[in-house]
């Protein structure tokens, strides 16, 4: 059994984004020489998440929307944690509702996903040096 | 370390479906000899699903009555991301809610699950065939 | 590779109870010996959660209100599932929503969780005796 420990650092411009880091988790797997195991991807933050779907920007945007209008808007005063002086009860919702974390199947040496599967962390409070772990565990 | 790797194959006659993958899981993990570990189920298709809850129909009914009036309505117009031609992002944000994934603990043998909780897999967008991969890692 | 297994047992005084359980995973993770490795935190009942967020009340009461303002409402009429006789339909849905399970990554002997980031279990039908299983796998 072999581990291997990476952290993906991130500073988003924006205070909400989605970013694909599908390569970065795969540059990580061959560095590992890991063939048959599984990847956690995780975010070390509770105002972020991990994810994976589809990489396109319109359902990147529906997903943005979504958090907003439906999961949990931001308005900070609907949220007695924002009392303590912050603003982003909403983005702990959304780090719940979405989740924080995706565990990868690696297969052959390769990250075992399907067609149109790829990796994200999805940053809902940045603007501000934030971390992912990446751990993959398995037989090389 | 031992792992085993096996494909669940689905094509469901309704667009929205839940199945009860309990049993092949536990053939899957029988085949692999293991008796430690852990088993990850995960959907392939970022419009489905895998989750632990209630082999009851009731609820499997109050599960897709929720994910269309409550977490993302199917209508078609509402997102970006079915000006691709697809009309499936509803079925992308049910997915990101419900999670595409679980990691089920092997123990003796055997899935070690609390008395009433059984593997589903959850279909948003059916009527073609999809996968599920099962991965047990652990010692036999 | 080691696997160690323990399972926390709970019994809230209140319908809907979130509680911080990091220290008895990390007591777990000491037991253990592992040092490099994943620890699973799974719920084993399809009416509670197992997630990770912050240590902090304001928080946990927004949660707590979020799930039955938004995710779920208890109204024990709205849910087939009810017709058995229960009344917990809508602790099964933000059980869904938030999830059953973590995987912590265990880094150098230690919880590798962000500086903010505490492990909690979720009833949301509690007062009775339920159980979350404590798996670690990894080395020694």
């Amino acid at each position: 059994m072999t581990t291997h420990t990476h952290y993906l650092w991130f500073e988003t411009k924006k205070r909400q984004e989605i970013i694909d880091i599908t390569d970065e988790l795969e540059e990580q797997l061959h560095e590992s020489g890991i063939r048959e195991g599984f990847a956690l991807v995780s975010a070390m933050h509770i105002s972020a998440s991990v994810f994976v779907n589809d990489h396109e920007p319109g359902l990147w945007h529906d997903i943005l929307h979504w958090l907003e209008h439906s999961v949990a808007p931001w308005e900070p005063h609907r949220y007695r944690h924002n009392e303590t002086g912050e603003d982003n009860a909403a983005a702990h919702l959304r780090s719940l509702t979405v989740g924080h974390e995706v565990i990868v199947p690696v297969t052959n040496g390769a990250l075992d996903l399907g067609p149109w599967q790829r990796v994200f962390y999805g940053e809902w409070d940045g603007q501000r040096r934030k971390r992912v772990i990446v751990k993959i565990l398995g037989e090389t």
